[in-house]
């Protein structure tokens, strides 16, 4: 494999919007620490900062808050082909085609553009996923009106019917994690959006683009692996042994260290703790004690510290939320990231174009197809 | 702009499957030149050599299209789509639509993979852009069956119902074009494709990204933009007068020049031959004389050569091609191509993760809602 595979290291553009990893185990999303935005706001907020570059007033933040609910709404179209597709399909296929379909009903256009294409797509990406899975998984056509005013809550209560115990505890994990998952600098999914957004081609390509490319198993699918792996043991020991041996027949763990933190995932204590909190008030005695018991092994025997899906996995799991939906709700908040990057690389264009090194055949002779043996 | 911006001149990996600007003027698949596969081929080897590797023996090739004519169907959740659909989409977006929910209705699995649904796609593609065109534009449900035994002859046949003057020259003409157009190493498209397999997503997802990358202007719009610099003139001194006058202004000419080539696009005289031919079966004594005065300006003025965009331009008009099919026609040929890098990106895969230099503000202090000015 040459030297750049992977393009690690390499600088493929300038971005205002986040530095990860600031000596080691930093994020800032525009200039604020992660730990600030998560402590004192909310993810409604934390979006506006990524998609308008900066922290909302009062009032621009409840106009914003109001535009998320007006954009909830599913059109007609919309509903029949989430009907139209099969059970079996992925969530995040939903989510794609969902994109792609609006990019045809409600085009970008002078006066419809990348900020508040964003925005509605935060407000309606629930709607769509949860009526697609109700409608499927238990033969309902749910009503895509929620009183929750977060996008969070409006998950949340399309997922429960509202009928939810710890439901605030929910809603302030579901935030949080959306506030963490919103934005990652040149990720894999967000590169992919500048790489569309670079041609010119419109925000839907752009973001569809970021949704199929998250998808993928060494990117989004990350936590749904961890959840996978922390829910298989009944006891703490049984975790121990399998961790210690996984390791020493080299298994790769997901959840665990980052091409690009060196030192820690700053977001990792923060959702950790909501995890742990939804652990008490569920009584629990095996999931979360499990999940901090591979933790400390990952650090005693490999120091590989966890990474944000790590503890996401749990906190989900005590949600309420079913594993496939974890990718998506990656969707919700990474959309607002994308968005920044969307516009900012529109901002300062030049086609994303690299080379290739070539390790082919020389010239072929080309023979005749009765002459082929 | 920083130095590596749009990562020009910077090795993104390695490829077996293209070169492209072999001493400025070369390109070749798979260690064939552009110019043996047009001149003893058809598109359908070219889309075998690219996918499968090697040019396939005369029974090989018979099974390959037999199986794109059997892949010509579409699902009747698929027809339904392409009725609710406005008719105001654009075309791109029909495809693009068309891939993300075959993604849902024909997975990727280990019994049906990438070779097989680029094959399926490369039948289908056709059939759902020219049902939706018809459907829309003419208020008929077309049958999607047609007696061509190639990629363009369906497209042809199902465009014009089978009538039409030329049709011999046309399907040549459309054969030969989406040769040219099957694969060029790098292009942002492909490159989005390979971003999107490298987090080993499934192949809709990355065929999804490189259509949404390749929908932009400054990507497959080209000959879009071509065409219609080239249809405004009525007479060659007019032509002539407009493009000097537009050179004057540093105004940019839609079809001339290339990031890779330095000397000429190999491409360029093989569909300009091809043009030439079907105007004189067409009596034209405007557009192709216009055309050719256009190149004769741009290389004495600027030495500025025509891309493959230029005369394809002119090529499909004279094939009545309506001018936004352009592009999707880019997709059905580059399709064989980008199946082949997530294939190749597949098989010694590493996360494409580039880094980004950072220019945004330093370490902000987080005001709070109602102290924020």
């Amino acid at each position: 494999m040459s030297k750049s595979a992977g393009l690690a290291g390499v600088i493929a553009g300038q971005t205002a919007i986040c530095t990860v990893g600031h000596e080691g185990k930093g994020l800032h999303y525009r200039g604020y620490t992660i730990e600030d935005l998560t402590a004192k706001g909310c993810f409604e907020e934390t979006a506006f900062l990524l998609i308008h570059g900066y922290l909302p007033k009062a009032q621009e933040l409840k106009s914003f808050k109001a535009k998320l609910i007006d954009y909830r709404h599913l059109p007609a179209e919309i509903l029949r082909v989430l009907e139209l597709l099969p059970n079996t399909s992925h969530p995040m296929d939903i989510l794609r085609t969902t994109v792609s379909l609006l990019g045809s009903l409600e085009p970008e256009g002078d006066d419809y553009s990348a900020p508040e294409i964003a925005t509605r797509l935060i407000g309606v990406y629930s709607s769509a996923l949860i009526y697609w899975y109700h409608y499927h998984h238990h033969g309902k056509r749910i009503t895509i009106e929620s009183s929750a005013d977060t996008v969070a809550g409006h998950f949340l209560h399309l997922l429960h019917h509202g009928e939810v115990e710890n439901y605030a505890l929910m809603e302030k994990t579901l935030d949080l994690s959306l506030m963490l998952y919103a934005e990652h600098e040149f990720n894999a999914s967000t590169f992919a959006a500048r790489v569309c957004a670079a041609t010119l081609s419109d925000i839907y390509s752009a973001i569809s683009s970021a949704i199929g490319t998250l998808r993928g198993p060494l990117h989004g699918g990350a936590n749904e692996k961890a959840w996978e792996l922390i829910r298989q043991f009944e006891s703490i020991d049984e975790a121990e042994s399998a961790i210690i041996e996984k390791l020493e027949k080299k298994e790769l763990i997901m959840g665990f260290g980052h091409r690009v933190y060196t030192r820690c995932d700053p977001r990792s204590d923060i959702i950790k703790s909501s995890a742990q909190q939804l652990a008490k008030a569920n009584n629990d005695k095996i999931l979360f004690p499990v999940a901090e018991r591979i933790e400390n092994i990952m650090w005693a025997e490999k120091e590989l510290f966890p990474n944000l899906d790590f503890y996401s996995a749990v906190a989900y799991h005590f949600c309420g939320i079913p594993t496939d939906m974890f990718t998506p709700l990656f969707v919700i908040a990474r959309t607002s990231g994308w968005a920044a990057h969307v516009i900012e690389q529109r901002q300062n264009n030049r086609l994303i174009r690299p080379s290739a090194e070539y390790i082919g055949p020389d010239l072929q002779n080309y023979v005749p197809i009765d002459k082929r043996g």
